[in-house]
């Protein structure tokens, strides 16, 4: 177990809606399986080897994980938010990088901004890309508040 | 000793007025006895079997504790300010969460809106809320800048 | 090793311009060699004798480093942003404390406004600043995104 170098990692995007915009954002965390534990917000690199899973396995009530995330709450109906990372991942797992966005923009714009992001995040360090992930999430609001909620999340075993 | 899941925690609220904005929010967690250690900022939810305890005992300076926080300064004279933390506990302890609320606006429209969010939150889980705590904090600026803040600080030990 | 209670800090500014805005923080963060690395959010304490360092030696990619950070954005051509941290040291190396300012202002500004409010939190504390370290820089935006940080990392050994 190492809380400062993760070993798992997951990616997932949700929207929700709420009664207000932090419940909005609450239920999308518990979309994600991510809603009972507690995120703390890292800046984005992702470390060497890291192992991709591909759900959040139970994790005790309120644990402290390291997480990365785009997200946007509104409460004005007709909008349009989107929240997105990008990850790109170097050769041989040696690490990766991971850039957020969210805004009143389409999905596709979140992601565009966020494969330009990767790449000259990869280019300015002269690493190579080897993969590319995206997760990403867009909602309309309705009546109810809505968030959109896009996340890396980071496991110590 | 656990830094991924918490075993205690404090929940507080204070106000208070410095030469800058930031200072006001230092005094403030100066009077809640956390002005000397690092809050390490946490999305919102209490580990099973938290044991709550009633003041912050002595903690090494600048030791990193998970911290819940809402928090709002304000330099405009006459502005009332208010930070509020709602906590719903689950039964038998087995968990719990936490909302946050700051903004201008009386103390108890802040915490009228962290009952609702706990409510909420408990109702979209299918938790039975066995006990509600509230900590908040209200102020109406004067000639220097305030501070209100509401905080859940948690121990690893 | 003690993740909770680091042992060493170091200190440091950086202006950088990007493709976004992210890109410039990004670039900004890899001059001072905390690119490839996790930040995690501190508020602003300085624990007892900490030993600080001139560089950032070799961590692995993605390490999790408590950091506290000031930083500031800007696309908007012409402007000119700054960010500074400012470090109090007590006598004996008991302690310390960092407050941070970013904003459109000079360099200058910056420096003074994190001075006097390094002086306020050390007198209402009752502490006497042995040593005062400024980081600061600045830049005014031409064609591209720019970005200025100022940063104190600390090291858990």
């Amino acid at each position: 177990m190492s809380w400062t170098t993760p070993r798992r990692a997951f990616i997932g995007a949700a929207t929700a809606e709420g009664g207000t915009k932090l419940n909005a954002f609450d239920n999308a965390l518990l979309k994600l399986g991510i809603g009972n534990v507690n995120l703390v917000k890292l800046s984005s690199v992702i470390p060497a080897h890291i192992e991709w899973i591909d759900r959040v396995h139970d994790v005790p009530t309120g644990m402290l994980l390291p997480t990365v995330y785009a997200h946007i709450e509104s409460d004005e109906p007709g909008m349009t938010i989107s929240a997105a990372l990008g990850v790109g991942i170097s050769e041989n797992n040696e690490g990766g990088l991971i850039y957020e966005y969210s805004g009143y923009c389409t999905r596709e714009e979140a992601e565009e901004m966020v494969r330009r992001m990767v790449e000259e995040g990869f280019a300015v360090r002269g690493w190579k890309l080897a993969e590319f992930k995206v997760a990403s999430a867009s909602v309309t609001v309705r009546e109810k508040p809505a968030a959109a909620i896009a996340a890396v999340v980071m496991f110590p075993y």
